[in-house]
């Protein structure tokens, strides 16, 4: 097996890159037409699909780097996240503001142990 | 012993995520009244006591990400970096003005051998 | 040998660090006074050098972060990021806007296996 696993086409990036028990990704809305909450949420359960295609759950996230267009989305993205992460096993967490790609709310870029 | 280690309470997010030798982490300056390079020199304070924790020092940083609120307290982040970072031992960094909750001037996500 | 090597000067910071296989690193263009696709050409072309220090290549990156001083040059991101990426062996790859220092177009934080 090689070293390195790769998921999705691998055209312009991966989905996912897995190297010695550490997975990588990067989650986006799937449906851009959401609002923040609404985006939020999805990405979150973006998340999910991910960890069950390795095999992992939401205990085995290390660090979470997420990218909000607004600020003013931060209480939204924290209770959307509350209800979603599992309390005494979340990951390391930071959240700074930045523009994105038209429409897009949030970016989440994702370490994970498998 | 499990493969993962969380420093903190881990309720919305962890202090500290160990996996396979390696440490991430997240700090924003304990005290946001502090002007832009107060905040620095704290922050920088607050991973030597994150490293202290770990049983680890500046020498075995990895990485650092910096964001900063204004570009322009970029001098002040190099003048009190300068005289924090381990010469010949320094990690890589990285640094971009993102915007952060209000108050806050400075955040970064550091990566570290433990 | 130490479990952490260093290249670079690492005064300031490290051009590269590496531990455990993985290794650590942040472009900026060398010629900040080309455009936004001369800066972005530059800096994969950085990339393949630094690589080759590595004694790695393009099929061996696992994450790029991007950070575009202006969106509006994402297309031409993706066009010379097409005609450079291995299709198949691509990395995750994320890409926000984030003001530089002066006169920088682009910033890629990566992380390769070596």
């Amino acid at each position: 097996m090689p070293d390195i696993q790769r998921y999705g086409e691998a055209k312009r990036y991966a989905d996912v890159v897995v190297h010695q028990g550490t997975a990588y990704w990067v989650e986006i809305a799937e449906t851009p037409a959401l609002d923040a909450r609404g985006q939020i949420a999805q990405v979150l359960s973006q998340i999910d699909a991910t960890l069950a295609l390795l095999k992992a759950d939401r205990t085995r996230l290390l660090q979470v780097l997420i990218y909000l267009t607004d600020l003013d989305d931060f209480p939204a993205l924290n209770e959307v996240w509350d209800a979603w992460v599992p309390a005494g096993s979340a990951p390391v967490r930071a959240c700074v503001q930045a523009q994105l790609s038209a429409g897009y709310k949030v970016e989440m870029v994702i370490t994970a142990a498998v």
